[in-house]
């Protein structure tokens, strides 16, 4: 792509972790596009130091005050993490989303950034191949319109893993010595979950090698003795486990360590990726799985049956927008709007056992003000007159109108 | 409820399970009717013997010719289960729908029956609070207008156990030693599934007691070595397991075998029912939860992604057609229609383990004819071509658009 | 029905029009449950004079401070036929709900006198077969879960007009001369549109007779030529008409003038009432249907495609909601907080030719901070760089990917 | 774009009008791409004669078995048109998507052409700004993925219409007198519709210039009298007009003459592309308006409650996959399947009256055997036991079940 005619470009925001993929990325933009670059690195509980970023950046000449360095943990599990959960998201019925949900507040952050150091431009490391360009770029755009972007994945000649190395050797940058050789696997790492993909992972019929995981005990190493816990929430979100209260990041950081130990939240699957191919990927979200099925849970007893089925046949288009990088839409804050609105009571307890890979609801409570569940009314035993069993005939009849109708047409 | 005015009835087919409650049914029907009864027994692979159901029968002045038992496993799943399967049907997130499956197909045979005897009536033994009121007679209106619907629980004055007994007693009907004291909750049982709700479980903050449990060794108790198996597809429908084929139902039970050994497909719910109340059960799908599973994972790798997030968006629409008891609707085969087409090409093998209360899909594969998982294009490698990075700018630039235009809006 | 054992009532808040039928209702209240009336006359707009109610109901010696009489035109048109107007809510693809929204609202009303009142109870004068009676009860029960409910055409014996009138004369009741004979169709009517039905429009294949037309001009009868005027809108809401500002309610009256002498609103249709029937109505909405199409046309350069497409997909959702009656319910108002997030940039100006029937969109404009119409893109002419031809091969390419690899699939 | 590497190709099929824009492409074809170009030329009823272009062609080098000229009205209408008008499309509430429905059969025209030539290649003369080139190439990909596509306005660099004249001059291309000077606005026609976009068109509050229209006379100068006409239908489709039976492009054909009679079908609309942009056209669609009308009708006495909402629901998304160009996509053809199962009984006779712009149902009746609407059951009469008011009461307290329950939880 010697031919690209490349924009002017002033100051960029580069997306960097200080690894061996942005340090390269720092300096070919340095080198290529003969600018300024600033370089954000977010602690999302990805569970990585983040001061070798600052030295490395040292190194590679970015002045210090273009050195940004922001713990975001709280922001992105009040902020994303929460909200989701709120929609019970499930892409393709299975994935929680923690790579897709963390996206657009890297995104945020880094126009944010941009605008007080009077940068043009932003920059972040991931391929043109995969969903993350699209949610880094969608954010981007959508939270200014004018920011110019650079993706050097899809403009550089690096290739290949030899030539990523080659370019660090010839400009001295520090190669870590696992790197050195093939990885044989890619991933992403947040306090929500891990991902995996890529090399070994890409023949689906394989099963996912033992050493892939790192955020999970295998259930078969998993403790024999189930575990029971509570979480309490309020107004749809998770405030408290076993009676004790957390912040956000926190209580979904305890949950990550009581998951691990219980081998919960490993998942192997083929997805269909926004950009149009399906891949493979394991991911490892151990607190968010314990979470999802707590908020159901919570709202089995405390949501309208009206609004659980509204939400449950908005959560597919909900969840797809995130997958896709739509966070930042009107839509997406149209349906955040409806799902919010539904909470407001979901407020109680739910008891989970922690089991060999699973997590299971075994109870669910809630305060009467917030509790829809009467057991005076679907009791098998004499209820005292709070339902009259005779209006089902009606209900009944009602309901069979047109299809009785719709019978006797047929019997022509 | 002495003041009704009872039709008059000349014949009337009753769903009978030799139970207590429906020869209790069988006994008032004549007597409060004066008409002939016809029974209907269903094999819906309750695990019961039938026999004893025509003993009883006769025993209680039913005509020979007015005895039918009928062996319905093989149609219940090939034409019932497997059809909402395809569909990947999950009521409120969580509900493999095993009870109210069942219910269109005894309602069926029962018109079926009505119509052979020349039978006026239909009869039925479920309760005036609960879904299978309305899925039965929804399905005996939807499939005879004109058929008249005689619901014994919303009817008569026996309205506690002790009342029951005490009409038995008094008709000489033979009451099951465990049915003289109180049994501790009730259930329902086919192929599919065990359910169990009321008396000890509707506290849902009180664990699900083991000795609920009928169709499944707890985790605890499962093996401590995973079983690994595969499951073939066939458009849609599981054909075989490890290599061997079965027919529908017989595949279902070797499921529910190995589910069973392995502790899978408890579910402790609290449910929104059709007709208003919030109600707290146990259910048991050990095969079905399986091939759930199985079937999400043969999709992944051959079902488009139109298809696929289509089907994703219709499923809670479908589940709650099925839910209620709309089986037999315009709507609910309209979305099967869809449903059905999308499933033409989902054909290939899922690998399962089985461990403790789990099972996950760890591989999957396809004949090259139906599959769609490409390693070639998808892969970190180089792709020879097969897809140019470059695309994904102009994808994203023309999905930012309209995001774009709103900022700049907004940034006025 | 002389059986019913009918409830204890103390006190009962009749919704009462002064009408033949709500007073007969009146009377046969204080006989059968020898209890308080208290009326509630409510203005919507329906074009009646409401002092005559009063005189009515002292006559049938309903005590004066159980005498209620309420403008409700400007609540009625600003908290219910605009949050409506801003779902754009057809039903069944042409009905703009008319009857549907007004009735949420006179339930409501009731419940609060009930309250001031001490009533213990609530009735009305919808007849059993209809969908009003549906509307007015499930307001009633979600406003006060305790509130008994009198629906005096499902209880008593008065079944045919003849029977009617006859009570009316054994009761001194007056009885109007039109009423004497046979009305020929039934009618409701406020602010929004009249409703009729019944009789003469019984036969789906006869065309409705001019009589039965009360607001509108026939679109022969309209003027020869167009009229051409603006309406402004804010937020979504209507606020000018000709740039002269209006109060909700004084919009609709002035949109409702102009569209009778235009012959706009008339529509003549076979709808599904949620009781399972088909029916045939004509209603006439002149107001309204010039503010539908308004708004279609305001949103049409304000609103985002995302957002406009998903208010498209949940509009018939919504829709159904109201006119079923589930108004006071947490889905309607999920619903309606994504829809009104929606209406926030909603803001600009139509130009509409009124013309023998018809309201066309002719013109539309925004300010330039709600605006979202561009010139500068979309021009055939040079855009200046504003767009980049190229970016739509990659868009294309991509979005094309899954059907290229569908169509290897099914190549082989 | 001088620098762009161009794939090899051996032989092109072009959508080949004959006019201006395209005669230029096939020219800079042959220059630019050194091969044999296939013209293809479709009559889907545009209204122009189509000898011309195969005289252009040959003037241009293009060998006579290299011309393609097919009249396809009858399968555009019969497998197109008909089955997007079952759905009741509209896209963005109000555009009957004449442009959109005639792209995938040129597509799949050309893509039949080249397999039969042994054409690696096609192309069309869609803009890089608008919605065709996404139609036109989804369409080709979808149905041969390997196809090269070719798409002169996003490669060339004749962006003016002066560039392209002088081009034309220079290859000795005729030029119609007309296309000398500026046209003042750009069209689109078929059998369904003529749209118009662009230059005087671009000021979305400026009306549209009557000399625009070439398809309907305006309302105004349509006949003072009001004509009266009947259509009816067979599963969906219609099928005779006033009784006389038609085929599918001869009955939209006489539709259209209907239509322009009386100035029906004109529509002024800012919409939403695809390619994230709004613009502003001018639609006339006379005889599909009518039919988009009388298939509601029909509907409303022959369509069950349950199929129509469905269907109304599954609208939007159906009609925006025919905008978008998705076809030929499994999510599409799921969608069709879904409503055509509901067609099945769509058979009956629609009576309308055509004034001023307006077509009006005035009447619908259907045989007894496709009919649901029952006065018998409807009726403000007595109506001889056919339907049980009391039954309302229990349909109602059911459904208002959940709200009394929440209604308490509220009270606390």
């Amino acid at each position: 792509m010697s031919d690209v005619t490349r924009p002017e470009i002033n100051k960029v925001v580069l997306a960097f972790s200080g690894g061996l993929d942005t340090s390269v990325i720092l300096k070919w933009l340095q080198q290529t596009y003969h600018c300024e670059v600033v370089t954000f690195t977010a602690d999302l509980g990805q569970g990585e130091e983040l001061e070798p970023a600052r030295a490395k950046a040292r190194l590679m000449g970015v002045k210090e005050e273009n050195i940004f360095i922001d713990d975001l943990r709280e922001e992105f599990v009040r902020d994303y993490v929460f909200p989701m959960m709120r929609a019970n998201a499930l892409y393709e019925g299975t994935y929680l989303l923690g790579t897709s949900i963390a996206r657009p507040l890297i995104a945020k952050r880094q126009i944010e950034i941009a605008r007080m150091v009077g940068a043009d431009a932003v920059s972040h490391g991931a391929t043109g191949k995969g969903n993350d360009q699209v949610r880094f770029e969608l954010g981007y755009y959508g939270l200014n319109p004018d920011i110019k972007v650079i993706a050097p994945w899809r403009e550089w000649d690096l290739t290949s893993r030899e030539a990523l190395i080659a370019f660090a050797e010839a400009h001295q940058i520090p190669i870590p010595r696992d790197k050195r050789g093939e990885s044989p696997f890619s991933t992403d790492a947040n306090l929500l979950h891990t991902s995996s993909e890529g090399k070994v992972l890409e023949d689906p019929w394989a099963e996912v090698p033992e050493y892939v995981f790192s955020r999970t005990n295998s259930p078969e190493e998993a403790p024999d003795t189930p575990q029971y816990i509570t979480i309490d929430f309020e107004r749809g979100d998770a405030v408290a486990i076993d009676g004790e209260g957390y912040s956000p990041a926190s209580l979904l950081a305890k949950l990550n360590e009581l998951g691990k130990t219980h081998g919960i939240g490993r998942l192997d699957l083929v997805e269909n990726r926004f950009v149009g191919m399906k891949s493979r990927g394991m991911y490892e979200t151990p607190g968010g799985t314990i979470l999802h099925i707590a908020h159901r849970g919570v709202e089995s007893i405390t949501l309208d049956k009206g609004a659980m089925h509204l939400k449950d046949e908005l959560a597919p288009r909900y969840t797809e927008m995130i997958y896709n990088g739509f966070w930042f839409t009107p839509e997406r804050r149209m349906l955040q709007a409806a799902i919010d609105l539904s909470q407001e009571n979901v407020t109680g307890t739910v008891r989970l056992k922690l089991y060999k890979g699973s997590a299971t609801v075994v109870g669910r409570k809630s305060p009467v003000q917030h509790n829809l569940y009467s057991a005076d009314i679907v009791t098998f035993e004499d209820d005292a007159g709070a339902y009259d069993q005779r209006d089902a005939e009606g209900f009944i009849k009602l309901n069979a109108l047109r299809l009785r109708l719709l019978g006797r047409r047929e019997g022509l």
